[in-house]
């Protein structure tokens, strides 16, 4: 099974996430974390030229481009061989936040992005979507408060950026509605974390 | 006018390039030239991660999106807006490098890699591409016997490699026939100057 969480940077998808793995190996369940941009050494290279805060000239279809290639190369030497092995592999953001990044709030096209993706993913889709809803505002003063986490070229972004994001991410859920779960990430982190839990245990069992 | 230049390592491109333009620079043209992948700050660090020797484990679509984003903001930031200005912009290696070698080469064929490209270059084509044709063996002699250029990732490949890259390069001079003009790199560097430099007055002349 593939699992992917989407969201704002704020949203406390990752540290979400980490405790919903821990509950999860409780279960007997054997899961690989992993993230995009990222999660293999050629892909983590690509993750330092998108995020570099020095490359504010980039094109937006580069940036595209950039996430399309980093996206191959961790499905072909960490998702797919990992999937194979029967293991649960959650990826902290994948296909969807190009989609909500480079298609929506940069004004791409999600059609066009996503026909673009097909040439990194060969069509393959995540079994279940988690989105991490919430206000961006929250979640971007959540960040100015936490000292564990340098601020990134995309945190620099004005709010209607982010406010498109969080506008395409509920049109992706609308639109993908099969493999989407819409959670409510302005909860607490306890509240959060079960109902991650929850989502991802309702999807094992239907998948098994 | 666009000028790109293209043939495997070894056949002289960059080193003859370099004398045609002080030549045309002669005549009163005004020329940029650059390379791909690269010519940006942005691009150049995506050139990077391509020919880094340690990433032999990089998977030929990963290396094919690499390749188109790096070409994206090369297009963006320098030869689309030079070409504006009326400059005659030659670019060592473009769009046909992609289509030879993982079109060709790698095998993931020339019209897949030439419908992903479309992404980068929105369908803008060369008004003309100097084809420096070489057999591979008398190339990579010469990268042998060159003290000056560190051997890359792509030198690294069979000679099989570089016979399908050849190969698949006059495929495309014979599909593309308006822009394409083979020259023979196997004659002398003044000879092949004056080919290279005939070539692009030749297409000047048609231009204007």
């Amino acid at each position: 099974m593939f699992v992917t969480i989407e969201g704002p940077e704020g949203s406390g998808k990752s540290s979400v996430t980490k405790e919903v793995v821990k509950l999860l190996e409780k279960d007997g369940e054997t899961i690989v974390l992993t993230r995009e941009p990222g999660g293999t050494p050629i892909a983590e290279e690509i993750r330092n030229v998108i995020l570099d805060k020095k490359n504010t000239a980039m094109d937006p279809m580069t940036e595209a481009l950039l996430y399309a290639a980093s996206r191959r190369q961790h499905l072909v030497e960490k998702v797919w061989p990992l999937s194979k092995e029967g293991k649960i592999v959650i990826s902290d953001r994948f296909l969807d936040s190009s989609l909500a990044y480079q298609g929506g709030a940069r004004g791409l096209g999600i059609d066009k992005i996503l026909s673009l993706n097909q040439y990194a993913t060969d069509g393959f889709y995540p079994d279940l979507t988690l989105l991490f809803d919430l206000d961006p505002r929250i979640g971007l003063q959540r960040i100015a408060a936490n000292n564990n986490r340098e601020v990134n070229r995309l945190d620099l972004e004005k709010i209607d950026f982010h406010d498109n994001v969080r506008k395409t991410f509920l049109e992706l859920a609308a639109r993908f509605k099969d493999r989407y779960v819409v959670l409510d990430a302005s909860k607490s982190f306890d509240e959060v974390v079960q109902d991650a839990y929850h989502a991802i245990k309702d999807r094992l069992a239907k998948c098994k």
